[in-house]
């Protein structure tokens, strides 16, 4: 593994997208890499996570995509973070050493939720024995309560951290709570930690207390807008930083009430980049049509500050 | 599949017995099966489930478990039930074929509970493209609200169930609602399907709306107490009926406040049959030595009337 | 306060009758009491409870209530509780010094639930705050998790309370944890206090681990057929105690999925008995026209054993 | 009642003196606005919220409060804002016209929360009875879902509050929902509504999406530091806000481990003051005195940025 920057900006938290039929459509990647790096300005990736249906993946399904976005992903994408959690510790770690042997640049893992970890210790200890099959590979830990109903603090979990998981190299922090995210900041003087702020409606919150970027979904399709926030938040321009999340976040409040997820998303992606991205896996079905009509129309009337 | 007697009466939910490093201890089930059968007087087994870890295990360690079980159980148990549910359903397909091709007498799924079914017709889908893999072997929902958070009510399922899984045979019934319990009861008047309660602390106010039987895992010790409290009430002896639902509660009430879950039960177990159940797998974690003290001792305490 | 016999069977949790300008309707509670011994063959009553919007009244249209209702209920009803919980203490001990003066056979408190306590020793202290105000009323405790949040196992409360609480006498329980009861009845051997059950769609459980009787609001109406059932049920013909919890089940699982509480409550008692009991009050509003028609035409539609 | 100049910055959610055996200290306020004034730099209260206890309260207490503050802070405070939400709208609007008459500059409301409106029309239809009783006083919603569990969206409930309710000025918005915070700002263009965040310890996310200021308990004893960062935020010093926000979120992160709730407020005020707080009421019961010797060591070893 090469050395490579720190990693901060966006992360998009990807699709899977699949067949008609339901199966896992690959050959598409290829085009989905381009277009998140030419149309969004993204280039980071979040492979098999929530958004991906990780989950609803069998391992041999999750292997191939880690192994095809991997591979489009070269000299394209700066990194790409394969997500390799699982209720089950040793198909994690199988996936794991997979995502080694492929040269990811990260793995992410998120703590099981059937049987939950009640404390910092059982969770760590469940971590550790992941991140030890890929020595070399930095680990993130993936922090989602309001899915695993775990919520254990990550700034408890930060107290020597970096001796029992020496690759440890961030966090996925998809919590509304931002006194655990400033403390993990604080915590955090050398920075040598990673904290991406996973929920989008509120990265400017996050932002102002420091986190250093974002993993999420909508950076799929609103990277770019996402990426101008970004940039007014850097030259102190909070009022037109504050413009950017008001009509991101008005897109998102109108969606909300529709009824969001991932088939949701997955259906936007395809009528904003053109991608098919395919229907979701079972227990998620389709987005309904007037679900698309709606939600295109309502993206269709905002107005960007950049005049688009 | 050979026609059978109508499952009712006591379930055991099995637990996995692991080695001292963590692996499944295949060797151990042959004992197993014979204790339960001779010592607690149970017949019928529910694998890879809740108790059985069976989410926290890799899919080749459930097909080998389940095969194992179905080998020992022969000639000497009623039915071998064996979970297939998974987050990922092109495993838990995967999983109810080769239940069928090992002669499993009926599987059993749970609802995904990551991305959760939001309606009925959303769960029925799901569970029908696993069912219609195993299609002549009896097929059970396994319903858990308190773990899964998933509360689409059963009785609403039942309603046309036989035209989209012709297998279906009944419900492992692990919540609370009696209410839900007792108009499935109500509408199964023809009473095809065998509802098997799954909260052993109140299993007696079940029986009281016409449960037909109960799967738990306080079945692998406190069987042979739970079925003289089965007997009591098909006599009509509600006052001796109630006198065991009061100490199997006392004894569960008790551990319950140590705090109560997979891990303990394997330690219970190990204690009352002698035979080693092992460790947990992470992110379980041994029970405390206090823990077992205290049950131990607690268990011993009751006395039963008949006299033990 | 003269003896009573204990308190046991059927308890109508009263509803609050309103003129159609919201104001507390007095006249009406005569017609009332005489509805709930003739027409419902139900003798005892809990008022200002949950059903009877007691926490939405201001502190003297409760007395006025209670006041009412002792003294209608004069020679005619066995047993009037009278609910005088409140958020603020004083205010609670000033409604159990009232009952007391105007003769309430019991008095009732719910645990406070905007500040909850956190153990069995916080509540016992604010219940004795109150009790002893009243210290020759016999007192309830007023157990309904679902809607306090306060999950304090009530067979941890009776440990000592008599010490604490001299008057205390038993409690309605309105939780589906069965476990909970069957503890509080297993330690009742003396059989001093009475535990009323007060989930109504589910009596017949908490009878089989031996209730003394329940509270609620559905035997305003349904109380004739209730009493059916428990006489079913004490000459230990379970198949006909079955049948009517499955039928009073059939009504309440139907009104359920249409939406129901205290404000459909009012409009069901309404076209049962004939008695205006009005709109409720804010921030409740009146149960839509379509639900009346429906949950009549449902109520209308069952046919009960004793042929009505 | 006079013009006044728009709420902004911070607002102190006043505690309720007590005295030793729990009753209401009402001579105590006159000092304690002194130190909120010179001491903290704080000129704005929030009276009988959930700070002050006011559900605890008697009606006559209640307005024994408001009176003394109104008169105690007369020529010294520019907001008193009286909370006059109850569970009895009756008591609620007979709080609100109390508090118009004694010449409170704005009255707050909380919505019922143990019969709980399920859409924003309920919701709005309570607020607006106990607004229009008080017809020229400005009028704020409390909304706190944590608290209450009810979670209408405050941007929703803007949508034509002004024909309901004239006297709407703006939200104590207590949740950690800032999509929902931020839409409200962005519908808020012309200013005229006041959005007063109300989780303390991430004050600096609401400010980074707009918020007009806050409202707290923490600003009873840390108002001068928060101030402090409010005064950088406005410098855009992002740096020295963060700063601030970082410390005071040590602090209650220490303390919420500890257990942290009014009771533990009222200690730390009582430390930091000097002024007797007293105990609160039941079912919150004395802070203990080994939280008081952590919580004043904790405060104590802060280094802030102004060098104190």
């Amino acid at each position: 593994m090469t050395p490579r920057k720190k990693l901060q900006g966006l992360v998009a938290a990807t699709i899977t997208p699949m067949t008609p039929d339901g199966q896992v459509n690959l050959p598409v990647i290829h085009q989905y890499v381009d277009y998140l790096v030419s149309e969004q300005n993204v280039k980071n990736i979040f492979v098999n996570g929530t958004t991906g249906e990780g989950l609803s993946l069998s391992v041999q399904e999750r292997k191939q995509l880690a192994e095809e976005w991997v591979c489009q992903g070269k000299d394209k994408l700066d990194h790409v973070i394969v997500h390799v959690g699982a209720l089950s510790l040793p198909e994690s770690q199988e996936l794991a050493r997979h995502a080694a042997s492929i040269g990811a640049s990260a793995i992410a893992v998120i703590t099981p939720f059937f049987f939950k970890p009640t404390n910092k210790d059982e969770l760590i200890a469940f971590l550790q024995k992941v991140a030890s099959e890929a020595p070399t590979v930095p680990f993130y830990y993936y922090h989602i309560p309001p899915l695993t109903g775990v919520k254990i603090r990550v700034e408890e979990l930060l107290d020597g951290i970096k001796e029992q998981i020496p690759t440890f190299q961030g966090v996925k922090f998809s919590d509304m709570d931002l006194l655990d995210l400033a403390q993990c900041i604080n915590k955090n003087e050398r920075e040598e930690f990673a904290f991406l702020y996973g929920v989008d409606e509120q990265l400017l919150s996050a932002l102002a207390v420091g986190a250093d970027g974002a993993v999420g979904s909508t950076y799929n399709y609103l990277g770019r807008k996402t990426n101008l926030m970004l940039q007014a938040f850097a030259k102190a321009d909070l009022a037109l930083a504050r413009k950017y999340q008001f009509l991101t976040g008005e897109f998102l409040n109108f969606v909300f009430k529709l009824g969001f997820g991932v088939a949701q998303t997955k259906a936007v992606m395809s009528f904003v980049s053109g991608i098919p991205m395919g229907p979701p896996r079972l227990p998620l079905v389709d987005a309904s049509k007037e679900f698309i009509v709606k939600a295109k129309a309502k993206l269709d009337s905002i107005v960007w500050p950049d005049g688009d």
